[in-house]
């Protein structure tokens, strides 16, 4: 019996921050027929207020710490702020989403970082999604939408990406997942200078050829990298490319960007 | 067939601003074996960051009007700060809990209210409880944790004592359902500058009793009305009493504060 599809959605940035690109992107996750989720990054929303209220953010190797202040700040901007503007705006295009922290049903429980050799503070790294519950939730045809923020006996800032991955990989038991990770640039490209260049699908192989070729910022390594990780561990498809292209490509449309498969 | 009894606390004030108050409250609310669910209200930390931020607060007689600068407030510090740092306190004592407000799954819906004679700005008064998927998250064992907020196509701040009673009578079809309010006050008093006069029992008929000869507060009298309205509609009983008193009354033990029946 073929496996039902589950699309995890990953937006940040300017999907987030801009009005308009938001409603868009809402409009059409909204109307995908799928069963589907979404995580949400931070946006510029948590830096401005933090700034307004004198929170401290340092910076360590261009990695934000996060200090006690920070966490709770975080706390209340991602999973207050953005995360219940996001279920709204999603509810009333008649998508049945509910919001979502790690802790709220201790669904994703993460590690708190090592301090050694460098203490980036309250920040996780997820070890478990609680895969029954979150499949509990679909069951309840609810579109589960969450915010960055695990949980390891308190709350803990955590990278939406590495937290859209572990979501995806939870569910590959039961379900032919594709990752869909809303970036600000048109997909992977050869040369960020050239339009052209950029690379419709890439397998593993392929990918290992690039990386030798030193092709890969450092910026785009690690999510490369962490990708293939969830294609080996049972995702079937990562489709990177703008919020809009990634929207055509859950639809099964043509769209412009790059689908990673192993 | 006995009903399975489920227990609707509503908490405020330093419940939630005194640490030493709120982990004692949260501790005896963990241990609780029986089916329940919280309803926070806002405290002062909502207040707290509207001046620092410069988010101006009116008052209209004595109700607080609620700007849109003043909703984004509240669904940042109720929804995010609050509810997300009570979750993760009562998960931190295995108690399974999971953080909602209105929006989330449409779960609590409301109408915003007539702008006419006063215009109270984005607030909500509930009309409905979606019970089928209160009663799902319960059956998975969850513990639901109600920030004060509403959904009528989008959030409103909403009274949390309001909150509390829609969701208590929403369960009653399935349920034998008790309300626990935590009051600062130690209960229901004739005089309240006399500890004696702490009425442990208090029916409907000698409610209008006292009505008449008003004993009543302006500011207690609405919240009894609201309370014996819930009552007529087949909530079981009401305790009225502080934090602690709340909790030994759930727990089936002799406690100091006012019950209500019919």
């Amino acid at each position: 019996m073929d496996k039902r599809k589950v699309y995890v959605f990953k937006i940040g940035g300017k999907v987030i921050d801009n009005v308009d690109a938001r409603k868009s992107f809402l409009e059409g996750f909204a109307a995908l027929s799928a069963v589907k989720m979404l995580v949400h990054g931070g946006g510029v929303i948590a830096e401005q207020l933090a700034e307004k209220l004198g929170v401290k953010s340092e910076m360590i190797n261009g990695r934000r710490v996060t200090s006690k202040d920070m966490r709770d700040l975080v706390t209340m901007v991602y999973g207050g702020q953005i995360n219940k503007s996001l279920v709204s705006e999603l509810q009333a295009m008649d998508c049945d989403a509910m919001g979502l922290t790690g802790a709220d049903g201790h669904i994703i429980t993460s590690k708190k970082r090592d301090p050694t050799p460098i203490d980036f503070g309250f920040v996780g790294d997820v070890t478990e999604v609680r895969s029954h519950l979150l499949i509990a939730l679909l069951e309840l045809s609810l579109t589960p939408v969450f915010a960055p923020l695990s949980y390891d006996q308190e709350i803990l800032n955590t990278n939406a990406d590495g937290i859209a991955s572990a979501l995806a990989q939870s569910l590959v038991k039961g379900f032919e997942v594709h990752m869909m990770y809303a970036f600000e640039a048109p997909g992977v490209m050869l040369d960020l200078s050239d339009p052209t260049s950029l690379i419709p699908q890439l397998n593993y192989a392929r990918y290992r050829e690039l990386l030798l070729d030193g092709v890969f910022t450092a910026g785009m390594l690690p999510k490369l990298e962490e990708c293939f990780k969830a294609l080996r561990r049972g995702v079937q498809s990562i489709v990177l490319a703008d919020a809009d292209n990634c929207l055509l490509a859950a639809a099964g449309k043509a769209f412009r960007g790059t689908r990673l498969v192993l």
